[in-house]
C-alpha cells in the first residue's frame, strides 16, 4: 500500500506545504497543475524533487479557481470537464518530460474530486480525459478515486474506457457503516490521535476499516492519502511509512 | 510551401477570427494554448475543426497575458521560458489526444516570438521545451521561427538539441536589404495590395524575396503566415492557396 | 421609465457588443467591472462614452469568472459577496472620477443577480456593499433588482440599510401568473416578435404586464433592460425609446 | 516620521507576512489591491486590522501579475497606468468604506514603483489617478514616492495636479552619494546589522543620511518603509518604533 500526498501547491511568491521534507517519505506525489495552485515554475521544481526521490508523479487537476483553492464547485458540462482535466494533465506531463519522466496517474482535486465521486457523468468525463492520453502513453495512466465498500459503478465505467483505477483511503477520517467518509460537519469526522490513525492504516493494509459504529468493513485500498502541512503531519507520515510497506 | 494561420484565439464568451472559414484553406493551424487567448473548450473546438480539415496542429504558446493578448514582453528567466512553453504545448497536446491526433510543431506567439528572435538565450529556452517533449513524441515536434537570410545561429542551437526548424515568411510584409521585416513604424511596412502580396508569395515559393530597395534576397521559407480576421483576409488566403501549392 | 443596458463587456483584445451604437438610445449603462468582463481600459472607454451621451452609470459586478462570463454560480459566504461587490463598484467609481462623474447605482450580473433574487442572505450581502459606499457618497447609490409582483421582502431589507431599490422589467420575456420570469427552458420564455415586445413595454409604462395565462399583473417597473448585441437589437432599442419616455 | 509597511499580501489560501503582529507597531499600511497579491476578502481583513490599530490605510497598486508578484515591468501606455491605479485604489477604498474609513494615500508596488521613479510620464500617469479621486475625496489622498536628494521634478508635476507627495526612506538600504538607493546587485546594498539600521533611521529623523562614501546627504523623509516577513523583522520594527516618534 502506497502513500500519496498533495504536492506543489505553492504559487508564484506564495509557499504552501513542506514539499522537500515530505517527498522522501511518500510514494506518489499529486502535483497541482496551475488551476487551483501552482504555475509552470513551481510544477518544474516539484517534478524535479519527485524525480530526485524516486516518487511517482500524478496530475492533480482542479476547477480553475486559485482564490477558492479549487474547493468551490463550479458548474461545467461533461465535455468541459474532460477538456479541463486533459489540459492540466498534459501540461504537467510536458513538464515531466523536461525531467525525463511522465505522469503515471491522475487524481482530481478538491471540489472536482468530490463532484466526480458524487456524479457518475462527471466521473466518466474524467475517465475520458485519461483514456485520451492513454491512446498515446505507454505505460498507461491510471485514475485515483476514493475507495468505497462498493466501487462497482466506477469500475464498470473505467473498464469500458480501459482505464485502471487506484483506490485511496484516509487513515485519519472516520467511515460510516456504509463505507462513506463521515461528513466533516460531524465532530468525530477526523481522527486526531496518532495511535488511532496508525491503527486504521494497519487495517487498510489488511483490507478492512472499522466504521464509526464499530462494524468492520471490507475495503480495498491501494494508497493512503497523507498531508504535509506542518511538522506534526510530517512526523505522522514518517510513522505511517513504518506501518505501511510500499 | 505551406500556409499557417493563428487559430483558436477566442476566449470564453468572446469570439475572435473566423476559424471555420479559414481552416479549409490552410495547412497548419497555430493554436492558442490558454495564455494569451483560448481556454480548454476553445482549444478542443479548434482541434476538432483542424482534424476535420486535415490541418496540421501547432502549439502557439505565449506569455501569460490575456489582457495584452501576449503582445507585451514580460521578463522571464530562460528556465521559466522553457517551462512556460512546455506547459502550454503539453496542454494542447493532451487536447489533441482526445481527438486522436498530436501537435507537430510549436510556434511562439507575439512578444515571445519577437523575444525569441532577438535573444538566442530565449530561443534556446524554447528549443529546450520542444526537445523535452521530443524525448517521448514520435514523430518529433518541430519549432517554427522567422525565416531570415541567415538563420545559422538558430540552426546551430537547434541542431544541438536535435530539433528541426520550420522557417516562415510573410507575403504581406516588406523586407529590409538585410532580410529583416521592415518595422511597422514605417509607412511601407505592410503590403496592402493583393497583387504585391501574391507576387511576394510566388517569390518565396521560388526561394527569394525582393527587399524594399529592390535588391533580391535568397531566403528559404517553409511556410507562409496568413491571417483570417475578416472577409478580405479570407479571400486573400484563397488566392494565396492557388499560387502556393501545399 | 428608463432603458438600461449591459455595457463595456469587451476585454483586452476581444470586442463584445456595439456600445457606441447603443449608448445614444439608453438612459442607464450597466458597466462591467473586470470580473466577468472588461478591464480598467475598457471601463474607462465605456465611462467616457456614457459621459458623452449623458447616460447614468451603474456598476455591474459579478462573480470572478471571465471564462464563464459570470454565468456560473460560485459559492461565496455573505461576507465575501459584500466585499466582492464593494471591490468592483469602488473600482468602477474611481474610473468614473477620472471622467468627473460617479456611479449612481449597482446592478449585479448573471449568476450573482439570479442568486441575489433567489436568496435573501445574498441580497442582504449586496445591500451591505451599497450601504457601505453610501456612508460617503452623495447622492446615494441605488441597487437595481428584478421587479416582481411582490418585492416586499427585498424592500424591507433595503429599507433597513437605507438603500433605495430600482426595479427592472423585461419587455421581451414572458411572465408567470405569479410574476416570475418564465424559465428559459420553456419554448415561450422569450418574445421574439417586435410588436409583442413593444406592447409589453407599453404595459410596463402603465404599471402592468400580461402573464402567460393572459392574466393582468400589477407590477411597478423603473427601468427596462435592453440588449445591444446586434443590429436587430439596436433597432429594437430605438423603437422602445419611442414608446418609453425617459 | 512615520513607519509604513506592505500589508495584506496574502491571496486566497496562501498566507504571506505576519500582518497581525506588525500592525500594532506601524503608522501606515500599504494594502495590496488584488493585482500583485490579495483579493477582496484579504483586503477586508487587512482593513479591519488596520482600523482596529488606528493605522492609516494606503492603496498599494501594482501591475496585474500575481505569479511575478508585481515585480516584473509590463509595458503600459500612460492612460492605462492611470486607469490601472484608479481601479485598484477605488476598489480598496470601497472596502475601506465597509469599515467606516477611507484610504489616505497611494503607494505603487514593485515594478510600478520603480517605473514611476524612473519615468516622469509614468509618474504623471499615477498622479492623474490620485488627482481623479481627489475631485471627490475629502481629505485629499496623497502619493508616496521614494525620497531623493532632489525631488523637484516630481514635486513640480504633483503641484500641477494639486496632489501632495509623501517621501519615504529606507533605513536598511545603502545610498549613493547622489542620493539613489545602491543597486541590489551590489554586496553592500542592504544593511543587515540592526545597529546600522537604527542609526540610519535616527539620521533620517534629523533630515540626513550617510552615503556609501561616508558623505552626508540632506534628505527629507516623511516615512520609513519597514518589512514584516519574519520574527527578526518584527523585532526590528519594534526597535525602529522607539527611535522614530510617530
Amino acid at each position: 500500500m502506497k502513500l500519496n500526498c498533495d504536492m506543489g501547491e505553492s504559487f508564484g511568491p506564495w509557499v504552501m506545504g513542506q514539499d522537500h521534507a515530505v517527498m522522501p517519505w511518500i510514494d506518489m506525489a499529486n502535483v497541482a497543475c496551475g488551476f487551483h495552485a501552482s504555475d509552470p515554475d513551481v510544477m518544474a521544481e516539484t517534478v524535479a524533487c519527485a524525480v530526485k526521490h524516486g516518487v511517482e508523479i500524478g496530475a492533480h487537476p482542479s476547477y480553475n479557481d486559485k482564490q477558492g483553492f479549487g474547493r468551490r464547485s463550479i458548474p461545467h458540462s461533461p465535455e468541459s470537464i474532460t477538456q479541463l482535466v486533459a489540459y492540466q494533465a498534459g501540461a504537467l506531463n510536458a513538464i515531466c518530460q523536461l525531467h525525463g519522466t511522465q505522469i503515471s496517474y491522475v487524481k482530481p482535486h478538491g471540489a472536482l474530486y468530490n463532484d466526480m465521486m458524487a456524479d457518475l457523468a462527471i466521473f466518466e468525463a474524467v475517465i475520458k480525459a485519461v483514456a485520451g492520453m492513454n491512446s498515446v502513453f505507454i505505460p498507461a495512466i491510471k485514475l485515483m478515486i476514493l475507495a468505497k465498500v462498493d466501487n462497482q459503478a466506477f469500475l464498470d465505467i473505467a473498464a469500458r474506457y480501459k482505464v485502471e483505477l487506484l483506490l485511496e483511503g484516509f487513515a485519519d477520517r472516520a467511515y460510516t457503516p456504509e463505507g462513506q467518509l463521515v461528513s466533516r460537519q460531524q465532530a468525530h469526522a477526523v481522527h486526531h490521535q496518532k495511535k488511532a490513525i496508525l491503527q486504521q492504516a494497519k487495517g487498510f493494509a489488511q483490507g478492512y476499516v472499522i466504521a464509526e459504529d464499530d462494524s468492520r468493513l471490507e475495503i480495498k485500498v491501494d494508497s493512503l492519502c497523507v498531508h504535509g502541512d506542518n511538522d506534526a503531519s510530517i512526523n505522522l507520515i514518517q510513522s505511517l511509512r513504518q506501518v505501511v510497506s510500499p
